[in-house]
């Protein structure tokens, strides 16, 4: 089966947003069996989209069509597909009590606009959208299947998951049974992690094994490909277990798993609190600790000591340890983490303290310096100098999935 | 003068890569009053790609091609253009001097295959790569103008400011200037935003208005379009000021203007500074007030208070108020910003705590419950209560950004 791809917008036509969910869907079909041979951007215009709609109509078997679908006059996907199917817009009486309730569960009456959104070709069938306030719209004709989804990321892939994936799961029989599994590491980059694997990354290998670099994590990913089920997944395993064996600790998680899911995993079989002292990253460790759903189980809080003044009256470190050795030092960054370990009462505390730029930087300490520090109740306070010659948002990133990484590294070696 | 661009390869058909290629040259395009109704992203495929070339040559006056162009096998752009052209490949004499001094200057010789690269259909136009191995492609079919390109956004952007625009600029006289802009407004749906603009949004007005919708941020896009610059901008003005008129204050920035930058503004401005204590955004207000460069301006630090002990131990507040209330209350919400207001001494504060889930939810107080609380040194505390029934993150990303507007809203209306 092959996919046809259709993003709508002026945003997406006119190069304001870049179209994400086109390459989502390729990658998602592609897990499913399906190739998306074509893509297609069209700008919020009723004939364009129309003609467009019959091009990836004849092209595919499989039609996705993404965005268009709000409540608004430039919203045009569904007088487009009425025009396409020579067929008027009918109103689904449930999505109206749908639309009505996600309203009403926000404190709000629905905009009278809104109701367009339960608008769709007659003969066409509604796929319910949980996440947002525009149903998805299914049909087939002839051998093709079109599927119409809201362009709000979100919406798009829990439309997708909920109601695309599972119908080509159950029409789709691919030749040859794919599994695939990635595991994703930190600390070392992607030629390094190439080194380690050598021979497993041939490309002629079954199971194939490739590595991706996304934001400093490098991700291995398996791919697994027999005729049989069984052996697919024991080479899988196989491989999987070589892969894991020439990085050892580099490895922190699997699938979805994020290093602060890793870091509060060890947390809770330590059975061990933690607390932070932020400056350059103002909160961005504490958020990410605090992605983990159930984080109040280790995380005791944290301080966001972005000022000097801050430092010493919530961390109660010395001002003259600051004036001697400047804000971004070692011994400030381990005074940071002692000083919320005990304040909080916790096992450990990650401090940073760093020069995010782009201004603030010095030839002694440029931008991108950073100290990361980790004290432990039970064990040596710890602290690191990283040098991260980058942007803002990326020196920040980067601090913070260090302190992470530097809490995992010590976890697994000797506890909290 | 309408554009067609057409990005090739089947990492982009197969979603492991973004195209950015086509949203670059959409927005350049438009600044010389080119507009791009239609991209497409198409597989490796050489009979695809030839239809593709013929759809977009007759739906476009400007056809640009991205990709195809290396030296390996399922490089197809140059035999595609020749089957389409109906015209041979020859060798550019000079191409291949280039390609060879290319592979010289870097100490290596020209492997066979790269010559390739030096082919073109006869009678088009070669356009010189200084920066790769891949030249361009240029020819005119009728009323068209097709340009090929190389797929690295690197060598794409030179090719494209060195040979394209220069020729759009010079020897077409684009029949239009299309002017463009956003403003971002903040605190209504887009409905909401729909019915405020009322007639401004009619699909056949110039200028154009439409909306998109990203993360509850309501952006407001308007196209002006006239044969005269002047005229096009006067329009343009005109038009921002019934939408600035018609918004007022839910409006918050324009261009690339972001709500933290908006704050930050009126901060300075107001010489004022600010304070936060976060209990279920866990970090994330600071970390998006101190995503703006210079926010130590008027950001002096924060409080994560994830745990009630943190609360009680670092914002000053009694115990029995969260046995009483609970710590997901309007009293604690208050307590929470003016205990970080008085002990970091600022100007004012905000304090967010609410149940961000998947647990903790009761029936009083279900999943997405949010109190956010603006404290003022020289004015009353006020506390409103959200009603986020998303995801985590989805709740997380509201709390902080209802907490950022209601701190502008009384910038704007009474200082800090």
């Amino acid at each position: 089966m092959r996919a046809a791809i259709l993003s709508i917008g002026d945003e997406l036509a006119l190069g304001q947003v870049v179209d994400t969910n086109a390459p989502w869907l390729a990658a998602r079909l592609a897990e499913c069996g399906v190739f998306s041979p074509l893509h297609i951007v069209v700008a919020d215009d009723q004939a364009a989209i129309v003609r467009l709609l019959r091009l990836a109509a004849e092209s595919a078997e499989l039609v996705i069509a993404t965005g268009g679908l709000g409540p608004t006059d430039d919203d045009l996907t569904r007088p487009a597909l009425a025009e396409f199917l020579g067929a008027e817009l009918v109103e689904d009486p449930e999505s109206v009590v749908h639309i009505e309730q996600f309203f009403q569960a926000r404190g709000r009456q629905m905009p009278q606009r809104n109701r367009l959104q339960a608008l769709h070709p007659r003969g066409t069938q509604v796929l319910h959208n949980p996440v947002g306030t525009a149903p998805g719209i299914a049909m087939r004709l002839g051998t093709t299947h079109l599927f119409c989804v809201p362009g709000v990321p979100s919406e798009m892939r829990d439309l997708y998951t909920r109601h695309i994936e599972p119908f080509l799961q159950s029409v789709v029989k691919p030749q040859a049974v794919v599994l695939t599994r990635t595991v994703h590491t930190y600390g070392a980059g992607e030629s390094t992690i190439a080194d380690l694997l050598g021979d497993l990354m041939d490309r002629r290998r079954n199971p194939l094994v490739g590595t991706t670099a996304s934001e400093a994590v490098i991700s291995v990913r398996i791919r697994s490909e027999s005729s049989s089920r069984t052996e697919a997944a024991r080479r899988l395993d196989d491989t999987e277990e070589q892969v894991r064996s020439r990085l050892g600790t580099l490895i922190f998680g699997a699938g979805d798993q994020t290093l602060q899911e890793a870091v509060g995993r060890l947390l809770i079989d330590a059975r061990a609190t933690l607390a932070t002292a932020e400056s350059c990253t103002g909160g961005l460790l504490g958020k990410r600790i605090t992605d983990v759903a159930g984080s109040s189980r280790y995380y005791i809080g944290g301080f966001v000591t972005y000022s000097n003044e801050a430092k010493v009256r919530d961390l109660g470190i010395a001002p003259a340890l600051i004036e001697q050795h400047g804000a971004v030092s070692e011994p400030v960054a381990r005074a940071m983490a002692e000083g919320a370990m005990q304040r909080c009462g916790a096992d450990c505390a990650l401090s940073i303290t760093g020069i995010a730029g782009p201004e603030g930087g010095t030839p002694d300490k440029p931008v991108g310096t950073v100290w990361i520090a980790l004290a432990r109740r039970n064990g040596q306070t710890q602290a690191r100098l990283h040098r991260i010659p980058e942007s803002r948002a990326v020196v920040r990133d980067r601090a913070t999935k260090a302190a992470l990484n530097m809490l995992r590294l010590e976890m697994i070696k000797s506890g909290p």
